[in-house]
């Protein structure tokens, strides 16, 4: 079972990180190894159960697959008994397999359904609460403000200490997580059940506060969480979704697929916006989409906007489903063709706007960062921060304050619905006929013009809102930006609608101008902007329940994300930035160059490699030199023929075996059976029989202890690593057990702690470790130069490899379409140079982003675009035809010389 | 430069073919050897000029770099001169390169938008032509029906015709072929202006015939069509788009990149859809999808989707942009809670429908190949099958007839706009109450009432469309497919409002039902069924300006694919295998067993390979035997380590090299030479020096003579295949020269026809070829038991892995992700087995689909599911390790019998 060996090979590693522990209280580590040992116990108890549910399906599998094909064996010997057997397996297989999928997706968009409703519900509860507080005190203006600004501070301070206690991982987004998790990468904690509580309570207090934050980035954490979380609950009915611990072949993809389900329903369910959710999710998260897992998103996320608005009609909220920002413009004469330039317009600006906002993001965030006494005061007090930020906001929007003139006292919502009215706010220029309805009225002032109003409204709300996204609480920034998108869209409108009071068309019908329209662009622009997606105007079309301005939207948003993409990155991909979270950029449009450059000038020549012939104390030294996550195993390093590759910790498993102390001890005890033998001879007494049989019985006792402590063993259920196996990298952060500027240290550290360490613990009552520390350097040394037997060691047989002249272009393509950390770069077989992430996103941004780190490709300048490949190819070639005719060869140490000297 | 070299191995591929030209007729011959040469010469003057431009971008390409990052050795000597070339040089890379994908896709709207828009017109006025003879032949029946029934036979046979004649590939939709071609294999003469014109014309003559037929498939394949002459037109201007013969490693995914544009760009200028048309042509065509080119499809679409209705409203058909079908449904109580069980059941029944609806498409088109007496005949007489389907088809909606029960005088537009029509045709079961208007009327008959009219309507309309699309044609399935649903969706509409006359809700408040919604979830969900998509909901909502049926309409259309997609195959993928286009199916829904399949189990295990110190008759005996298109190249036989991969036209050209003509004459000039120094020596003459100084002349002219012949001279310019180059499968189909059952006939046959043919056309006049059959057997014996120099072979370095543990499943994403064609099996770096597409589509299909080919995966019963797995590699690289020490492992033959042994 995978679980079961990779909890020996985690048990292990503990072992070799062992002697570090000196430095912890003994108690602690003593509480720490009893909590350890209990935690793998329970695992391997839950893995050997799922090793059981593995054979038990894999027969149902097979015995499913004969009966359709009905394979005559089936009707051998005991035909009878199986067949009734297999009856009631096929029966299970069929409801634990066929239905699986779907039940899983029903049940996701129903738990995220009433997630959805139900905090939806609560932060609906705590903003009116606010209301009827700051209602209720009309008549004093302190105590109404007192209360303001007390109840968001509270809440937000909750939310942020909640949040820190329980889960900080349950902190902001979570859309950027979510993408460098699909992308391959395990982030430790990002899934559990503390993370969804954190979450979920945590965003409640947040958005029940009425700070302009959003609930769409984190329910798409939310979602995935509770995806998770089921899939975990369903494997307790055997099936297809096991252990996480497990996730191997067989369910790694099956995750995936899930995760990026679950991103779809976490939209889908927050904005009832089901097609707008799968795009969008699929925009933010993916870089390359399976077109089969298309249809998983639909279901989920249609089920989930269904019941969560079925849930809106039972309350008797709504008469039926509709949408949630409904609006009402005509049908017949939307806009005229006219009006077009002025969406362009907005398009070009919300573009402008968006790239700010994110910037002004960054540049908050940064700031707080560089400020180093700033830094440390808020480290220490973490609350202090989120509370002066919303102090600050609720201070600038207290109504009878500063937000009487930028509708202060509506909430998001609120603003939303008033923003997206079919109705002209400003006549001819002057509000007094402005029709008040309803919250409209908020945007109503006596001495100041709507136009004002809602110019204040954005300048303040774009800045508060990039403020208030720095908060360490669970949050986004689609909502307000959202909402300032159609503050704008609504300014424009409305301007238009002064300037041509009769509209525009001019054929003797009146179409007057809907502001409404131009705000739902807008919206969908700057959202789209911010968020570098174009399926933002798909949302906006399902959050109002209209498309009919589907052009106009469709052209802001597009030239919105063009102007956008050219000037920041997105913001969740800023976020990943700042957050350095694994990424690798996307190529930017219409970069050609990227053609140009190809794997050869960008990868790392210098490759660390073992052969198969090696002796562990070449092991041994390359451990200490480097630190990638995964070696070469090469021939020889004459030939350089790539075998395959090996992961580090099997290596460091490898090396502590053959110099741990059970070996020493063997040694030891063979020792001083043969010293004992030539005793025996010498001396000639008649005891043999029984020193014998001593002597055997020691050797039995070893076996058996070494079996159950080396974790080297062959582990029959271990399946062999995939080619394309998605590298876990954050997974087993695999340190070297010794420090780098300690050279001969490992054996002696490793001598010393074991053998104090473990006297204590064990009982080796029999063998007594008498050799000296002198004895024992000697004997490590005579071990490390012994050859390194790899007979019982995973090796990866078919590492990624490119070649050396395949382009920037493709090798990204690959990286990205099949989430690769690294891939060799081999020629006619030879290993000659390694290519990582971290290369490749220095060579993308050295050529995409001024500021970006910037490396030269090494050899570009020299290379004669593709004159001399096919010369180095058969030079290459003819060096590998000598070696084989006269095998002599000189050990290439450097092959990016003789590389270099071919060119 | 890749095309000259590829030219000048499919010049050697037609020498190697040459002996079999002897069947046919000299004269025919001879013309096609005369064109053969004049098209190469153009060809190959082409490549050179783009050979010139190449380096020429690399050039800009690589000064824009330096000036950007300002590297020192940019202004050295020459640095004034540098700097104005390289301004200059940098405005031609702006203008050239970062515009040109804007630029490209805004034409290519354009374009499209203008096609589009003029088809429309064009077959506006065809079936106003129809309607207009129809009509004022009123005094007559046989007169009316006459011209009825002829007017759409002259056209569809003209169609018919007119594509046969010009261009046979532009028959049918194009979405089978676009979405092969997307998948990386070349289809021939698809993306041709000839086709175009033909898909254009045919097209518009087919529509205009009033048939049930749709333009939206068809629109695809003209999108891209238009796409690949734009780029082919634009390449006239240098830049990125460079000769379609030049798709190399830099253009080919920029090429898929503009086709996979042109698809969206064809959907949504025909429905004026563009999100829609996005996302229905990813489905429909893509398995993978890069989110990076999805602003691509968004940009052209959308832009074309304006230019297409600003288009209409320049021409007074409208008054501003709207949508196409627009519905004008209430806004506020678009649909009852418990109106959904009758969506849902209308879901369900498409779904049926829509497999019913592929299986008759597939059933017609089976019948008519299979009965050969009919098939014979219609070979024959081509156009004879259309104009007897249009005969019975137009016979049928005739309107004094039988149309008249079927709203036969509609045509398909008139009938949707009725269709979805919002208000309600039938209230209390009686039709009296209907108020007709307009097109409406038609629907009216005195006798029947408008359930029987809409029943008789499905039904027609559905095998008629059925039928329709089998004629040799351009035509789509779409359109029909959606009007039925629309016409089933009414049915049922207006049967609810006829049960339910006052509506469901029970507040007080009267609703009416809205047989308009009905219809529109059905269209949706049967043309989803039909396609597999889900996007004709975003289709649908786009075609009718209104979102507000989005719930009904995404429960129906995913219930529709649920059941289509469990009963048969879309009707693109049924077309596919009916056209036996290369493909890979899906993995179905839930097919969990597929996790079990590894690759061990399907792979072929005796794969045909060559060492590195093969000798000649090694290569000739691999060739003769097998038809792979590549081979694997290994170390040795012992050691099978894979070096790489060898096109079979490589290795081709290396054998007719070593036992070709010039070769042979050097040797009997070598001979002579040889001969006549001997006879020198031997008469001890003083004429030496003049004699050696001949024979210098003749090596001179030999060695000149071979370098222009031979075709495996080393080519500088040729990129290195990169590791995951797309195969073209079609493109060179490289057929054994010799027929399998001639062992020997090789050498043989190439003296014969090669020293016969050529010695008429070269003028080797020093030289003789005095050989006899005899010496040159022997001297062919000789050359093929040399060692094979591969020195300036092609080989593909690092051909894609797989381990033989990699499940179905991963095997299956990685060929669709990567679009290969084959890929090996190794273990630790030797090889063992080769997958190509064959065995895993059969391996898919063998548990998927019960009538597919089954392959029962041979090792699958033995294997005890991941027991064995570390022995199993232990035991293998233990062998290497022994190999590595010893070097005296046996040559194994069957690696698979090892593998059984050690399991």
């Amino acid at each position: 079972m995978a679980g079961d060996s990779s909890d020996q090979r985690a048990l292990q590693y503990e072992q070799t990180l062992m002697y570090g522990r000196y430095t912890q209280e003994l108690g602690v580590y003593a509480k720490e190894e009893a909590a350890r040992l209990r935690e793998s116990g329970q695992r391997r108890s839950v893995s050997e159960r799922s090793r059981a549910l593995d054979l038990l399906e894999y027969d149902k599998g097979r015995c499913a697959r004969c009966r359709r094909s009905g394979y005559p064996y089936v009707l051998e010997a005991p035909a009878q008994d199986f067949i009734s057997v297999c009856t009631v397996r096929c029966q299970k297989f069929l409801i634990s397999r066929v239905g699986e999928d779907w039940i899983f997706l029903i049940l996701l968009g129903l738990v995220m359904a009433l997630v959805s409703w139900v905090m939806d519900f609560c932060i609906a509860i705590c903003l009116q609460a606010q209301k009827w507080m700051y209602g209720g005190l009309d008549s004093n203006v302190l105590l109404q403000y007192l209360a303001w600004v007390t109840y968001p501070v509270v809440l937000i301070t909750f939310s942020a200490g909640f949040t820190q206690i329980l889960a900080p991982q349950a902190v902001g987004s979570g859309i950027p997580e979510m993408k460098t998790i699909l992308r391959g990468v395990v982030l430790k904690e990002y899934l559990t059940f503390k993370t969804f509580v954190a979450k979920v309570i945590g965003l409640t207090c947040a958005l029940g506060s009425g700070m302009p934050l959003g609930k769409e980035g984190p329910f798409v954490h939310v979602a995935s969480l509770c995806a998770a979380l089921l899939s975990k609950f369903m494997s307790l009915f055997g099936g297809i979704y096991e252990e996480p611990s497990l996730i191997g072949i067989k369910n790694e993809s099956r995750n995936i697929e899930m995760l990026a389900a679950a991103c779809a329903v976490g939209v889908g369910c927050c904005f009832a916006a089901p097609i707008g959710g799968v795009l969008f999710s699929i925009e933010v998260t993916s870089t390359f989409f399976a077109v089969r897992n298309y249809w998983r998103g639909f279901f989920a996320a249609t089920f989930s906007a269904f019941i969560f608005r079925v849930l809106a009609v039972w309350n008797r909220d709504e008469e039926t489903i509709t949408a949630l920002f409904k609006t009402r413009f005509r049908l017949d004469f939307p806009f005229d063709l006219q009006e077009l330039p002025a969406f362009a317009v907005i398009g070009i600006a919300s573009g402008f706007g968006g790239a700010l906002f994110v910037y002004l993001n960054r540049l908050i965030v940064q700031f707080m960062r560089k400020q180093k006494a700033i830094n440390k005061f808020l480290m220490k007090k973490r609350l202090l921060y989120p509370a002066l930020v919303t102090l600050l906001i609720s201070t600038l929007t207290f109504p009878p304050g500063f937000g009487q003139f930028m509708a202060g006292k509506l909430t998001q919502s609120e603003t939303l619905v008033t923003l997206l009215d079919n109705r002209t706010w400003a006549k001819q220029g002057i509000a007094e006929e402005f029709d008040y309805i309803g919250h409209s009225e908020a945007w109503k002032h006596p001495q100041v013009n709507v136009f004002v109003t809602l110019v204040l409204f954005i300048v303040m709300k774009f800045w508060m809102s990039a403020l208030a996204t720095t908060m360490p609480v669970p949050c986004g920034a689609f909502m307000p930006v959202f909402v300032i998108g159609a503050a704008f869209g609504r300014l424009v409108g409305e301007s238009m609608a002064a300037w041509f009071p009769d509209g525009i068309h001019t054929d003797g019908t009146i179409y007057p101008i809907v502001p409404g329209g131009y705000a739902v662009v807008g919206a969908a622009a700057l959202s789209g902007a911010v968020t570098h997606t174009v399926s933002t105007a798909v949302i906006v079309f399902e959050l109002t329940g209209q498309i009919s301005h589907i052009l106009p939207v469709m052209i802001a948003v597009i030239l919105a994300n063009a102007v956008a993409q050219s000037l920041q990155p997105s913001l969740y991909d800023s976020i990943i930035r700042i957050k350095k979270l694994p990424y690798l950029p996307e190529l930017g449009w219409g970069h050609h160059e990227k053609y140009n450059i190809r794997v050869e000038d960008i990868m790392v020549r210098d490759v660390r490699y073992i052969t198969l012939n090696c002796c562990y104390r070449d092991l041994h030294n390359v451990l200490l030199t480097g630190n990638l996550k995964t070696l070469a195993l090469v021939e020889s390093a004459e030939s350089m023929i790539l075998l395959g590759s090996i992961e580090r910790a099997q290596l460091q498993s490898l090396l502590s075996q053959q110099l741990g102390r059970p070996r020493r001890l063997e040694y030891i005890r063979e020792r001083a059976a043969a010293e004992k033998k030539r005793l025996l001879v010498l001396s000639n007494t008649d005891n043999e029989d029984g020193n014998q049989r001593a002597s055997h019985e020691v050797r039995f006792q070893i076996s058996t202890e070494e079996s159950s402590l080396t974790p080297t063993r062959p582990v029959p259920q271990k399946p062999l690593k995939p080619a394309l196996k998605r590298t876990s990298v954050v997974e087993r952060p695999t340190e070297i057990p010794t420090s780098p500027h300690d050279n001969s240290g490992i054996a002696l550290k490793n001598l010393f702690c074991a053998s104090r360490d473990t006297e204590g613990l064990e009982d080796d009552g029999d063998v007594e470790d008498d050799m000296t520390i002198r004895e024992i350097a000697e004997w490590e040394e005579m071990q490390l130069d012994e050859q390194v037997n790899f007979n019982n060691c995973k090796i990866d047989p078919a590492p990624f490899q490119l070649v050396e002249r395949t382009s920037l272009h493709k090798t990204h393509t690959i990286f990205s379409l099949l989430g690769l950390d690294h891939a060799y770069v081999t020629s006619i077989g030879r290993l000659i140079g390694v290519v990582s992430l971290k290369e490749l996103r220095k060579a993308i941004e050295g050529s995409v982003t001024v500021k970006g780190v910037k490396v030269r490709p090494p050899l570009a300048s020299f290379r004669d675009s593709g004159t001399s490949s096919s010369e180095n190819e058969a030079t290459e070639l003819h060096k590998l035809w000598d070696r084989h005719r006269s095998m002599s060869l000189p050990r290439e140490h450097t092959p990016s010389e003789s590389d270099e000297k071919s060119q």
